[in-house]
């Protein structure tokens, strides 16, 4: 299943974590696979606290890519910002709850900006015999 | 499970993406992980239309990881790129089909060829109550 | 579930291999997520026979996020190396063993220690009817 996002600059850092809580299952554990299918985005986890850690990745990422790129079409530093940071997290969930740390948010990362992007996820399966 | 690799280069970037679908059930739901086990290579996933994607992508992993290194080896930036990118990707699959996006394809990322590499994955139950 | 790992300095490079082993099933196989439920900290998978290959690591993550940070606290940089990372591994196993490559190892990654830090980590069922 999937829910989209609007995104409103060339590089931004979208929180989607009360999207993700409101899909999972209040019973049973496993672990919340979300899945970003385009090739200039990205999801991350970082400090939602202070929206100044979203800028300042975002401004470390844009310094991190600068160069020369020969894909023509003007966004390879997105493309190599989306390898950098990856497509996908997985997050462990319990009892209708995501097992974030205190500080942990989920954040969409938007490298070629502004577009309509897709947010995938899939609930994978805790092992049955996992007493831990 | 497992399938090889050859790489022919010293930095190179594989679309292994046909591989993977094969090994995919015609039903049911969940994600296919797809492991790394070397630690001078990973996996990522991003365009694959045009092949100057890829080649950006060895450019400027080759710049960011330039530099000293302890590791008397020689494959130190090797080691570097290897954690930047990862060791795997998890992707979403659904009725025998990946759940990738247009323009994703899957990469072998070789950082220390060339050599013979090997893929691993395994596939990774969705959970059964899911009715998204 | 989880447990404690200490760390003694700024940033640190920790193999946690040894924990995580313990907590496999003898039998069935699966995937293990480990994941790491702070914003200044991540894990990694790397070699594990030269410690020279952390300290690498670390001395080149600390070179990549030099520069100016909006974030106040002071540890900025650690934020980026955080999601440069990734929170996370899934490592899959069978038959109560990792599957690693030969020179594999899990590394707890510290960005901004000395702490006291958390590892979670959840065991992921394979899909039955995985006849590979």
């Amino acid at each position: 299943m999937q829910f989209q996002v609007e995104t409103k600059k060339k590089m931004e850092i979208l929180d989607i974590t009360e999207q993700l809580k409101r899909i999972l299952p209040e019973q049973g554990e496993g672990a919340l696979l979300v899945h970003i299918p385009h090739t200039t985005a990205a999801v991350t986890i970082n400090e939602g606290a202070d929206p100044d850690v979203g800028e300042d990745l975002v401004r470390h990422l844009e310094r991190l890519a600068q160069g020369k790129y020969l894909h023509r079409e003007g966004n390879g530093p997105a493309h190599l910002q989306a390898s950098l940071i990856g497509p996908s997290v997985l997050v462990p969930f319990k009892g209708g709850k995501l097992e974030l740390g205190t500080w942990q948010r989920i954040f969409f990362c938007e490298f070629d900006g502004p577009r309509t992007r897709r947010v995938q996820f899939r609930l994978l399966a805790g092992l049955e015999n996992d007493e831990q």
